[in-house]
């Protein structure tokens, strides 16, 4: 057992971090870095940017490169954005350092075929410098190892059919923008719906299913449909109303069909919530029996923020190289301070 | 990877059994033994029992001795009763033969403090001839391990509260009239709600639940009630109608304190269903964030034949002792052969 500390630099300062430096906190993490590049936080001390009610010490950096010299870091906690091209600079300069990264980034839970060429050169990058990058947060156990988990008390199975949902207002602008918010229904269908290179976190996660279960892809579709209300919604996010009429997010349904003859539908709705939406996670598979279970209107910021910290442990102790997350040691609520589960 | 198939004895020929037998040649398994005293079930071969559809040349046996003697078995999949004492000798045969044994008992899912004679003797007896012995069926996913899973993603935990339900119906008669069904109020109240020494099935399960999750038990309490309808119910188990007033079956109420303050209250219901009744799975874990997870009407018997033919690679591959599902690895769906996830 470890008894030092796990030190940690939070890389990206924005909503999800703010949650993320308490629960560090909480499990006896040390953060010794942050780094942002929003001039209105550089030079701020963590402490007061994350409302911890105390100095760290800490300040907030722009110079990423300074900060890994600076520091014998276990671990980077990227949060920045939601696809791998716009992610690679951030993950390659913490992997240089030897420094082992998790991700809240969406397409990292599985980037193996929808982002090859930078999936592929972070792996390398990772296993020369003896370090492990993973992608995490509410997929890695709701949509993916848990799932998989309930099949595992089946006799036969036929069909996956899993639906989610999040409010877009949670995540910040880049994710808001992802997902049209805010853009009308010609803008929706150039930049959203024709564009092939943007898979739904759901079609990330479906893969991650169908490697942990065997299942071998033949096919993969995606159809990314625009959410419209015909009233106006405020979006805080985007610091702006919506009118009626317009995108407030988008509903995409990936399509896989295997080898195996298993399919899989999935469904992926982001988009800006009204005061009585709340988020989705339901799961239907088909088989013999047939199994259906849900997580009843999860609070997908609290669980992704809890899962990215609680991983850690198992970032750490994965081989080198990039490990996604069905490939990980199974999740586990840590009942002790979080460095004690490292050797 | 193994590729000789794995050889399983069906010790036990009862409701469940059949289940399994279809679910094990479809995961090609051998069954190379069937034992039960059942005079009626005694010479039968035992696809004409199971109702496979051909003679497989097995013959149903009284002799376990013999059975055990006479096959190489790798493991015994013992279905017969619900509590240790009563499955003691069932488990010593096949241990002492060196048989690796799974049992759908459900106080085998976690029987170390509330049936510590029998376990202890077991335990040691299996780690004499190399073998491994656990409980598994419903509870080891969907009330212990996906449970568990759940947690992984939360920041802080409060309180565990967990709801099943179950048919007895199902089960065949030792279990109906173990959960007090056709019992009168008196004879169940000196029979089943002051009984302190038969634990809840979730009593166990429970008490799994804590160990994963590193929790130290302080206190443990159970409240049997019955449950009694104000109209006639026809059991077919009991062969006969249980009329209004008298016991249906009965609600287990566990409560459980901890020493790190985290308590768990979980209830389980098994009672004789009216025609729109369903089985329940139902989970809150109050905390940070909370979180509520439910199975929808689970296929009880289904998931719990599913997850003991499933789990046989995990048993197989276990240390030799009494290794509850808790610490067994993480469940999987076997989309190969059985014996392919051997060594």
């Amino acid at each position: 057992m470890r008894s030092e500390k796990i030190r940690a630099v939070q890389f990206g300062c924005g909503k999800m971090a703010k949650v993320i430096c308490h629960y560090l906190k909480e499990h006896d993490v040390e953060i010794v870095g942050a780094i942002d590049t929003n001039p209105q936080l550089v030079g701020q001390d963590l402490g007061e940017f994350a409302g911890l009610g105390y100095q760290t010490g800490v300040v907030i950096s722009d110079d990423a490169e300074a900060v890994f010299e600076q520091c014998d870091a276990d671990i980077a906690i990227v949060t920045i954005f939601s696809y791998m091209p716009e992610m690679f600079t951030f993950y390659e300069t913490a992997l240089r350092h030897g420094v082992n990264v998790i991700s809240t980034c969406e397409e990292a839970i599985y980037p193996w075929t929808t982002s090859p060429s930078e999936t592929n050169r972070l792996d390398k990058l990772a296993k020369m410098n003896h370090a492990t990058i993973s992608g995490s947060g509410m997929q890695d156990i709701y949509w993916i190892n848990m799932p998989c988990l309930a099949m595992a008390g089946m006799n036969k199975i036929k069909k996956v059919s899993g639906k989610v949902s999040y409010n877009v207002e949670d995540y910040g602008l880049a994710l808001a923008e992802a997902h049209g918010a805010g853009y009308d229904l010609n803008r929706f269908e150039q930049e959203i719906a024709a564009a092939e290179s943007l898979p739904s976190y759901m079609w990330n996660a479906a893969e991650a299913i169908c490697t942990k279960m065997n299942w071998t892809i033949s096919s993969i579709q995606q159809k990314n449909v625009p959410f419209v209300l015909d009233e106006d919604v405020y979006s805080q996010t985007l610091g702006r109303t919506i009118p009626a009429g317009q995108a407030t997010g988008m509903s995409a349904v990936t399509s896989i069909k295997t080898q195996q003859g298993i399919e899989l539908e999935v469904e992926c709705i982001g988009k800006v919530y009204r005061k009585d939406d709340g988020d989705m996670c339901d799961w239907f598979i088909s088989g013999q029996p047939d199994l259906e279970f849900s997580v009843s209107k999860p609070d997908t910021v609290a669980l992704t923020c809890a899962t990215i910290v609680n991983r850690i442990p198992s970032v750490i102790a994965a081989p080198p190289g990039f490990v996604t997350a069905e490939k990980l040691q199974t999740a586990a609520f840590p009942s002790f301070p979080l460095h004690s589960y490292l050797q």
